[in-house]
């Protein structure tokens, strides 16, 4: 029997603790009453499934709080097992108190994931919509919120399962021709299962596109500030998370580690990367800050070149040199000490001290990022998952090998052996083939209660 | 109808939210569907109390949350209205969905504790009763949960309700007397009531004082560490907590201003103040900090008199001059700097670096606020509230008026004029009488969703 918070601890009106297993009611009838006077123990055979009970939780006897407890009956509950949610007072002391009364009870306190895990292994749900419960919670912007649940009620495990029954039906006819093959009858024509699995391979391939914008949704848009030191790059980083998280002074390269904080602007969620200025240095804390800076350029999806407008760097682009324009946006600060100044056209001129221009280039920023998340692919569905992704790709090399079989005149066994190993792989999304590690790999990113 | 997170909201499971109103159910109607597919409303005559439904959230057509759904119909509820609790999947993103749909659905965001001034307008709960809700969550020794629970369970309020019909039937007697005075029917021996009333006087003030040990109990123990500047004060603050919660050096006068933190040793909850170094100085702050220490010990239940054995000061109990002894507790530091001094016998000589004396000064300080909240009073209730106290008080005084009337032989409508106003008084414990002014006050004291 397991147990764990649902809820966050803390100072509220209830903590809700979940309990589940075998033996959760006979541990309920163990601790509950309903009289607060003195403890008269339930009958849980009489708990019935979905109710809401009103009673007492006792401690050898001592009263330690006032409690509704919610019965779920095996196999109706979130994991599949006898389940009972106490709802508490809120407060860390209650839930201290109710914690050890049920490890003295033979519960033993859940891992993150563990109910999910359940869940799964009950057959409550398959891996990909466990996985996306702990996407749903982690979910910042509604394109997030809905991809998470369109995983969750089946609808991308339902995609899977589709492609899955396609490759079984390829395997099962070129096993079955294989029985017949002293008759000599043909019941698959090879040059029919070569466009088939070439087409398959397309659809793999279009949905393991759909990564790049997945995980950006998911995710957020890594969006990295960078250029030369003292161009105003933590000021703008400031700017846009309305507060003075980073440190801002007159003295160039006084960021020397990046700093990254979270943001939403307009339902697209970014991970702003404020960076070193760029910039050739003997200071050894310094130089570790430029490498990590030319490594945050790599890693984002969108990068925001600062130039001082006052002391433009003729060599300024070469930091961007590497990056694909479509992801840089080139701003030229400090607008307000150049009245006189020539603007150049190919950016946007702004004052991250007075705000001007601001407006414009949050536009484009975000223009650029919708165009990220939004894609030209014509799959009605997106992968979030990194492992989703792994296994598709997978699949298509077994493909492939299916495909070169077929062209080089191989055998049934051998194509078939090809196909049944790719429909393995996408098997994995769902979970139908998945093993101990995976598991643990997945449910141990969930949060506790879960 | 208002709703309110009855649960933090976070990375956490689920967030349980509260809707409590008359149309709770028909909102509920409109946003929660049997069917993930599409939203096909559920009918809310259907929903029995104290069930579990499962279901999701729409909003305008679109899905949400999967959530399940626990039905609270009036009276049987915490408020005593309708009540919904939503348990959606964890995450502050899907809260505020779901908050902004309750919102446009006619909810309004619940204020601090008025779930519970529901309840108590509703007749579910007395005053004294939803008052210890708020004192429970806020718990943090076994102690404060005790009395918060007998509280809560109306052990408390039945005590005060029997003290207020004591006094009611004094009441009806004199009246009674009063509509018979022309036959000249003696009712009530003065003598008598004399004697009640001073034993009733007796009670109230033992249960008011019980109120010093009640306050410790709930709010913990004001522990001030104080002394000369650089006796060690921050060392054996940060020794307790464990932590380098106050910086600490060489230079006398390192802490300027007090600093305070809770702390539970041994069961008992202390509230450890940090306090400035007491001396003449000119420095503006430093001053002020002195003047806030001398308010400091002043309040304080008990007090660390702290003396460096290395440096011992002649007028160091200058300080506590003012504090009775059995507050004091007098500790020696520096005791590693001083292995040839002579140890005095009036302390406990410790040293906070090494940790020397640490168990002996532990236990001492426990013994003393172990006495705090014991106390010899025979009430078997304890007043921890304020508020309570101060009605008693006014009570009292109402009692003692009474006891006047009769010495100086008034008429049996000023003497029941005088003891109905006491039950006034103790009545607005419970709440009978409270104005909105009263209720205002202490349910703005609350968590938000209780």
């Amino acid at each position: 029997m397991i147990f764990a918070p649902a809820t966050l601890v803390g100072s509220s009106g209830i903590t809700v603790i979940r309990i589940s297993g075998d033996e959760t009611f006979s541990v309920l009838a163990k601790i509950f009453s309903k009289s607060a006077e003195e403890f008269e123990p339930i009958d849980a055979d009489k708990l019935n499934s979905h109710t809401a009970q009103h009673g007492y939780i006792f401690h050898a006897g001592s009263l330690i709080d006032e409690a509704v407890v919610t019965i779920f009956r095996a196999p109706n509950s979130y994991t599949g097992e006898d389940v009972a949610e106490i709802s508490a007072h809120g407060g860390s002391y209650i839930y201290r108190k109710i914690s050890n009364l049920l490890r003295s009870s033979g519960c033993v306190h859940a891992e993150p994931g563990e109910f999910s895990k359940r869940a799964y292994l009950n057959g409550k749900m398959d891996l990909a919509q466990a996985e996306a419960v702990a996407d749903l919670i982690k979910a910042k912007t509604d394109q997030a919120n809905d991809l998470a649940l369109k995983q969750l009620t089946g609808k991308f495990s339902g995609k899977i399962k589709s492609l899955r029954e396609e490759l079984i039906n390829y395997c099962s006819l070129l096993e079955l021709e294989l029985d017949f093959s002293e008759e000599g009858i043909d019941l698959v024509s090879k040059d029919d299962l070569l466009v088939k699995i070439d087409k398959l391979i397309e659809r793999f391939n279009n949905l393991t596109r759909t990564y790049e914008r997945g995980k950006i949704i998911l995710n957020g848009v890594n969006l990295a500030i960078i250029g030369k030191p003292n161009v105003g790059k933590s000021s703008i980083f400031n700017y846009f998370l309305n507060e003075s998280r980073a440190i801002v002074s007159d003295i160039p390269g006084t960021t020397r580690d990046y700093l990254q904080e979270p943001l939403v602007m307009d339902g697209i969620q970014y991970n702003l990367i404020d960076t070193a200025g760029i910039r050739v240095t003997e200071d050894i804390v310094e130089k570790e800050g430029v490498r990590r800076s030319k490594l945050k350029i790599e890693e984002s999806d969108l990068v925001l070149e600062v130039i001082d407008l006052t002391n433009p760097d003729p060599n300024a682009d070469n930091n961007v040199k590497d990056v694909s324009r479509e992801k840089v946006v080139k701003v030229y600060n400090k607008v307000d000490l150049a009245p006189g100044f020539k603007i150049p056209i190919d950016g946007i001129s702004i004052s991250a001290i007075t705000g001007e221009g601001m407006d414009k280039l949050h536009k484009a920023i975000n223009e650029k990022a919708a165009a990220l998340t939004t894609g030209s692919e014509t799959s009605d569905i997106i992968i979030t998952n990194e492992r989703h992704r792994d296994c598709l790709l997978k699949s298509c090399e077994y493909l492939s090998g299916a495909r070169e079989q077929i062209l080089s005149g191989g055998g049934n066994e051998l194509i078939s052996f090809e196909i049944r190993a790719a429909m393995d792989s996408i098997s994995e999304i769902i979970g139908k083939t998945a093993n101990v590690d995976i598991l643990n790999n997945i449910f141990t990113k969930f949060c506790i209660g879960k």
